[in-house]
Parts: structure tokens; C-alpha cells; sequence
């Protein structure tokens, strides 16, 4: 009995290295960008010097062990930074929506977390990511304004979008009775989603601060009687238990997602994003979207929001098909640009599904 | 600069695994105890297991890499187990001063943290400990109560004892700057004996549950514009820089701890302590302690404390002074034990100094 508590701490500490390592090639990849070579021997060097010096004290850990652990760390680091991969940041802790629709957009991408979306525009903007993903709008939700701002200010172009089934699953800790839950952490809006699950199971709502931060919560510390409403990509990433799946109250929960890069999709895709702004003149929106049905052009999507720049004013976000017939496209955005106040093209693009 | 930010949350994350894998061995050197062979290779594989089906999801890390280091790790676990290790718990975190008087007792010991000073008689009782450390009395604050009771209530004996001279240091995160320093974190007792200290330097203290546990935060959380007092021991384990050393306000600041083991000294010390009750009648300590003088040997020590065991009556703790000839020692302790209500042998030890 003694024996099993002692071992549950070394389980326990195992994920913790697990995850501090995860942590630590990620922020590898991060600096490949601001390098010129993927080795820089002093700084490995220095590393290991700290780390023995400390490891000194403590009687137990060997320097040659110590030594020897780390280099194989960097050397793994090294290999990871060499290999050709495409960085794509999301907002939020691993196993959030933002990670799952990445992964749906490119299986082969690596996704790294960002704590707010400013960050996955200022990573992209600084070249430490190759692209960003960002939730744009939810069926049940609405337009997510703080990215549509960030949209607005930035020079980054749309080279994708991922419409993205949100299905909630009930997590728990392995080996825990389900029958004892009588709590489910998650975000508010989440909670809000499987309400009448929740009610329906007697679990009192408890909100947190995030999905994936809550399903990470309740693995490290092991609430009690408790559970998380998260991703099924969370059950993966903090070793969790699935109690049940797809436990929002309306199947039609859709998150729309954008893929966002510093250039233009090469091939261009078949739906194009615009946002501009019109004279505060009467009819000069409609004018504009004459243009596209006399240009015989499918409208899919069309936003106002308050400009940030320009108190009182509004700008637009329209989304419209592309046929293929570039030329086209490109005087249509001409006419809408001579008759627009300001005009921003925002990507040619194709939409999948996730 | 960013490449500066990203490298020192690197630095930050290879502290955090070293310390991980600092508490991994020493679980694994508890454990020890409790198994008929080190290895144990059902275990060993069920871990490698576990780890790989949580890193899969992660994309980053290899399942190669993941095995072939915690492969090592065990490695190292199973290795450090095989030495001939004699295992001396203390309470508190490491850089405890604990710690520090286990080191000045026996260098080659390999000091375990305990929470409490229970968990340091409980190891010694059950066997996963060889030695413990605790502190008996400081020459400012006087008898450690709780520990008096432990002796009391415990069958252990005294096998060594260090007087510990307590120095303070007062410490800083490396690369922050000493002027800038407002508060300091640490044990009331341990700001209480600096007082003087701090309001020359106009820092405001900050109590902390623990000396060794405000040096570790002050490392792990980076409080601004903080410091922490703690031994010279917390520096080297937690990596801080000693700002200055020896800042108690009296020089004569000494804790003498005892160490415990479940068998008594072979061969027996130069000093020999027993704890005993009286009869309720007149004269009955005198004609105890007559019976030293009597035998020409000095007395150390004498402190009485209220019975745990029955409310009203009080114990006496004796040290004296024991020249070598076992023979006479125990005819006196024969005398004692005749005069005596309950007398307990504690053991007879050498003291050293720290």
C-alpha cells in the first residue's frame, strides 16, 4: 500500500518531466527562427555547466548522469529544430479547439500554444510561426470581434479556413468512479453548451478559465468527484478518461476558423475574404455589393463591425466565391477599391472541414 | 531580445526537470525498502507504456526519444537504489537546516525531505529511513516541543548529535539587482533573528511557511524586487546568488539537533540521555540527581516538560556525561529506574559541531 502511494508520485512526476520536455522542444523550435545555425555549442555548453553546478548539491543525481541526460535532450532538440516543419500557432493550452481545427486543416502541421490571439498575429508577424489559427465566428456564438480587430490592424492575409464540429466530451481521471462526479470544470461558454447534459447528470457547472486548462487541471491536480467538459484531443494530451462523447446540448455547434500567413495562398482558392470601409454617404454599401452580383459573383459572408480605427464609423467583412478567373477578380476588387473609403484584401483561400 | 526571453524560460524549464528528476531518485530510493529485488521490470515497462501513449499525441516528441531517456532514467534510479546508501530524513525542504546539520554530521548521508517530524520517526519506525535529524533545542528560541513529545512516545534511540551554529544569508535571484531588493522572504523565527539586519538595510519582511520553501520560491516564482533569508544550503540547491552572509543579529545562535536510529550506538558516545518521571512526593527529583553526583558524573542537561501521557505529571530530560565504563553507567541507571515512576533510555552518543 505504502509502495503504490510512493509509485503514484513517480507516475505523477513522470508526466510532469513528460510535459516539462514538451514544453522545452517547443520553445526550441521557437528560437530556430532567430538563429543562424540550429547548434550553437557555447550556449549547450553553459547549459550543461548550470545544470551540473546545481545538481552538485543535491548528493543524489550524478554530473555524468545529469551531463549525459541534457545532451540528449538537445541533441533530440536539435533533430526536432532541423526536421522541416510547418509551425502553426493557436490560442489557448494544448487540446483546445484552436489545436484540434489545425489539426484537421493540416494533420502534418505542429502546433504550438499561444496565450492570446495577439500572440499567434505577433508570432506571424515576427516570422517564430509559419501560420496561425484563429476562430473567427460560432454558429451558436457569433463573430469573435477581438480577432476580427486584430484582422483589421494587421498585414496578414487568409490562406485557409477549417469549419470545425464542436463536440464536448465529459473527461474524468483515470481510475476515478464516475458515479462519484458531482462537478464538471470547463469554460463558461462550454458549460453553457451542455447544459442540459449537465443538469440531466446532476453535475454542478464549475467554470474555469479554459477548456484545455481545465481538462490539464483536473489530471496534475486530481480534483476530487470531479470532472471536465473539454476536447476528445485533451483526452489524448492529459491522459484522461472518456466518460461520454459529443455532449452539447444542439449538434449544429460549429467553430469557423481562419489560417492565417504573412503572404497570399499560392494556388489561390475558391472563396476570398475583403474588409473595407464606405463614404458616409447614403446607398454606398449597396453600390458596393452591386458590383458583385453584376460581376455575377456568390456572396457567402457579409459582417459589419464598429471600426477600431475610426470612432463611429463601421467596417465590413464580405466573403465572396472566386470562380478561378483571377483577372476577374482582380478588376471587380478594383471597382470596389475606387468606391470604397479604405480596402483591405484579405486571401483567396479554401475552406475544409473539420 | 526575444531569442533572450525564449532562452531563459528554456533555462527555467531545465531547473524544473532537474528537480523532477531530483525528487523521481529519491522516491526511488524509498521505495527500496519495500521490494525484494530493485528491479522490477513489469513496472518498468508498464511506465515506458504509459509515457509513449501520452507523447504520441504531443507531435513532437518521438516515442524513441521518450523511452530511450526515461529507459536512462530508470536506469539511473535502479543504480542509485544498488548504492550503499544510508538514508537520513529531516524535516522540511531541502536547504533545510535540517539538511545542513545531516551534512555536518555525516557527509556521506543522502538527506531525505520530510514533511513533518512525525514522517521522520514514522520512516525510522517502518523502515524506510536509517537515520533521522531533528532539533531538540535552539540556544535563542529554546526546547522544540513537538519533538520532545516524539522522544517521548517513540522507541527509537539517540545514536549522534550536532550542534548546528545557525547562519542566515541573505539571497537573490542571479541577475537581479541587490539594490533594487524591498522585501525579504523567510520563517518568522528566521526575520525575527535578522530584525536588526532588515532595518539597516530598510527591507520590509515577509513571512514564509519555511526558510528553505521562501528560497525555493523566490527561485521558482521570481517575486520582483524580492530576496529571501535562508542558509548558505539554499543557495547552492535553488542556484541563488548570496547577497550577504551571516546577517543574524546574534552571533550565538545555535540549534542542537539529535539523530535517531532504531538501534542504539555501537560503539555507545561520550554522552548518554534518558528521560524519566517521579513519584509525587517531596525530594524524588533531588534523590535522582543525587544519585549522579553521588557517582561523580555531570549532569549536561536537565529540562522538564508537562506528560503527554499523563496530564499533571511532568518529565525530566537528562544528558550526562558518560566516561567510557559501561559497567558503572548502567548500575546507575539501575538506581534511577528503582527511584523512578517510568524511565527511558535514549541512548548514549558523541556530539559533533557544525
Amino acid at each position: 500500500m505504502r509502495l503504490e502511494k510512493i509509485r503514484a508520485e513517480i507516475d505523477a512526476i513522470d508526466h510532469e518531466i513528460l510535459r516539462a520536455l514538451h514544453r522545452r522542444m517547443e520553445l526550441g523550435l521557437r528560437t530556430k527562427r532567430f538563429k543562424e545555425t540550429v547548434r550553437d555549442a557555447d550556449r549547450e555548453r553553459e547549459i550543461l555547466d548550470r545544470l551540473t553546478r546545481n545538481s552538485g548539491s543535491s548528493r543524489i543525481l550524478r554530473d555524468g548522469f545529469v551531463r549525459g541526460l541534457f545532451a540528449s535532450v538537445m541533441d533530440e532538440s536539435r533533430k526536432i529544430q532541423e526536421g522541416d516543419r510547418t509551425l502553426v500557432g493557436f490560442q489557448g493550452e494544448h487540446g483546445a479547439f484552436g489545436e484540434a481545427a489545425a489539426l484537421a486543416y493540416g494533420p502534418g502541421l505542429t502546433p504550438l500554444p499561444c496565450p492570446g490571439f495577439a500572440d499567434v498575429f505577433d508570432g506571424l508577424q515576427k516570422g517564430s510561426l509559419d501560420l496561425g489559427i484563429v476562430p473567427v465566428e460560432n454558429s451558436l456564438g457569433g463573430a469573435i470581434a477581438d480577432v476580427n480587430e486584430l484582422l483589421i490592424r494587421s498585414d496578414l492575409k487568409i490562406v485557409g479556413a477549417v469549419k470545425l464540429r464542436i463536440r464536448h466530451c465529459l473527461l474524468q481521471h483515470p481510475g476515478s468512479d464516475y458515479r462519484e462526479m458531482r462537478t464538471a470544470y470547463s469554460h463558461p461558454q462550454a458549460l453553457a453548451q451542455c447544459r442540459r447534459f449537465l443538469v440531466r447528470h446532476k453535475l454542478e457547472p464549475r467554470p474555469y478559465y479554459d477548456t484545455a486548462g481545465a481538462a490539464r487541471m483536473l489530471a496534475e491536480e486530481r480534483p476530487q468527484m470531479a470532472g471536465a467538459v473539454a476536447s476528445r484531443l485533451c483526452a489524448d494530451i492529459y491522459n484522461l478518461d472518456i466518460v461520454k462523447e459529443n455532449i452539447e446540448d444542439h449538434p449544429d455547434n460549429y467553430t469557423r476558423f481562419l489560417v492565417l500567413a504573412k503572404s497570399e495562398a499560392r494556388p489561390a482558392g475558391g472563396k476570398c475574404s475583403i474588409v473595407f470601409s464606405t463614404p458616409h454617404e447614403a446607398g454606398s454599401l449597396g453600390a458596393i455589393l452591386n458590383l458583385f452580383s453584376a460581376a455575377g459573383v456568390n456572396l457567402t459572408r457579409i459582417e459589419s463591425m464598429a471600426s477600431p480605427a475610426s470612432p463611429g464609423d463601421y467596417v465590413f467583412f464580405l466573403d465572396f466565391l472566386n470562380d478561378g478567373d483571377s483577372a476577374r477578380t482582380g478588376s471587380l476588387l478594383d471597382e470596389v477599391r475606387k468606391r470604397a473609403k479604405t480596402m483591405k484584401f484579405l486571401g483567396c483561400y479554401d475552406e475544409a472541414t473539420g
